[in-house]
């Protein structure tokens, strides 16, 4: 009886095909149109060949700078700024996009990040405010600051301009490579898949790939709605969010074809091959969703054109290559 | 006097953009179709924007594998298969090529070669047979052997199906960026830049970009010949050739714009760029063309298209990263 309102709650809350091909137009001058490289299957010891979106070269090492653009951009931002929570490749990236704008930009970072991370995301110009125990400390400190300026709340992939912006990858993809029948995507709080499946809306198999030990929308398709999942291991510190996002979650009910989880050692061996045979230096979430096909955890059906997905290139190239 | 039959030569043996279209019909099943990334200005502290031709994502790491391939394919190979020197990006190329094609390959290096480099030539399946001070010695090891066995020499630059080879590069960035107007190429041997401005043939300046401290092309520009020089420094495990080759040179000597020569300095500066603002590791060689445009020793007319070719890279992520 209540399917009715809800339905239409989440059509009229749900990312479309026009709101990624605004977010596009809106993002031309400040993202990277990034490459797609043709790899055969030999390199891979695999009997098809792939295409490799290199989404690793976007500003910022990541994708999630067309999320944050696409919020900053598609909003009034007051006087104070913007305001997030993340230790990672989401905080640099609205540090980034508020600097390019012009605007101010408060990151609010665990307090175990990384110094490296600390000062890429200082480098950008933001004002970095370290402290708590983990992300969820940093979350509550930047809510609570937020009440006080009234700054911008940029969050990090449970809002539509995040998941239309981060969308573009795959109207990008779509548009290197229109035969795609399936398009890997690694998931965290799900802003790039949520935003992948929603510009090919059926149009393509979109396949999630989470590590083991996140799976978060593995999870939550299984039994019908986001709950908290542990998450930890390799690739926790991008694909580590505990839920995936209310937004993305009925795109994916509809459009993702299945969801995959691979192990750390595989998640480690795609680095590998990735340097060894391309010389590309990707992050352990970046190479999750190539760990599907180079595992066989994800087998294509005969004659299928498959796409990957590499999102993000911020780690220690030494640990890589060794 | 001489001057008519000397022309007469040069013409015979110079390399035209039919020989190109024939390497890159003969390699399109072997060698990667190697993205175009348009950067920014902005990311580089530059007052325009530039495009990089990726072929450091080439198969072994480097350009090479184009001219060892198209050497090797349009040759009759004898049973002993293949024969080279190299310590470097050659004698990978010609190492994996032999693999592919299924010959036999010998690559004589420096006994000093590091080990990583050794390991790798071998994981294609070559006999590596160490010796010697220097690639000279490597060299005449080489061609003593080569007597005795009749494989077929594969010269790292000095031959005019490598050179075609190398230049379905310069093929490749034009058919993807038909608007350039400048073409930023590293020369060591000079078969890369000799293969390209075969290509381009004046239609766009192709521009030399060499170390300091090997600055073959650039003196034998000035000299009117091929000379030994000196060479050293940080690019000269690939860029460390003693002389360019013959067949490049009359082809420099009409199609090359300029010769520009860069510091140490400026390429360990690209380098360090190139993984800050893009996440990709190229070796030395492989950010020389880019320093030349960071540095300011090129400074294109206003209107200007720019293209750079980043050509490798083979070094160690972690000394780059740092």
């Amino acid at each position: 009886m209540s399917a009715g309102p809800m339905r239409a709650s989440v059509r009229r809350t749900m990312v479309t095909r026009s709101d990624i091909e605004a977010a596009a137009a809106r993002l031309a001058a400040f993202v990277r149109h990034t490459p797609v490289i043709d790899v055969d299957g030999a390199s891979l010891s695999l009997n098809y060949p792939i295409k490799l979106k290199l989404e690793l070269l976007q500003h910022t090492g990541s994708f999630k700078a067309r999320g944050a653009f696409n919020r900053l951009l598609n909003a009034t931002i007051p006087n104070t700024g913007v305001i997030t929570a993340s230790g990672g490749n989401h905080g640099a990236a609205v540090a980034y996009a508020a600097q390019a704008l012009g605007v101010n930009a408060e990151i609010f970072v665990p307090g175990a990040t990384p110094e490296t991370k600390v000062s890429r995301i200082r480098s950008y110009g933001a004002q970095v405010i370290l402290g708590g125990a983990a992300y969820a400390d940093a979350l509550a400190a930047s809510r609570v600051r937020q009440a006080e300026t009234g700054a911008l709340e940029v969050h990090a992939y449970d809002h539509a301009d995040v998941l239309a912006g981060q969308g573009t990858v795959g109207r990008e993809f779509e548009k290197a490579v229109p035969e795609l029948s399936h398009v890997l995507v690694a998931t965290g709080g799900g802003g790039l898949i949520g935003g992948i499946a929603a510009w090919y809306a059926g149009s393509a198999a979109v396949v999630s790939v989470e590590p083991e030990n996140c799976p978060t929308l593995a999870t939550a398709l299984r039994v019908g709605h986001p709950v908290d999942c542990a998450v930890s291991g390799l690739a926790a510190d991008s694909l580590g969010a505990r839920q995936v996002g209310a937004l993305m979650f009925p795109i994916a009910q509809v459009f993702v074809s299945q969801a995959v989880l691979v192990t750390d050692d595989a998640i480690a061996a795609a680095q590998r091959l990735l340097w060894d045979k391309l010389r590309l230096i990707a992050e352990p979430g970046g190479a999750t969703a190539l760990a599907a096909v180079l595992s066989g955890r994800f087998v294509p059906p005969d004659g299928a054109k498959v796409g990957v997905v590499v999102c993000g290139g911020n780690t220690d190239p030494g640990k890589v290559a060794t």
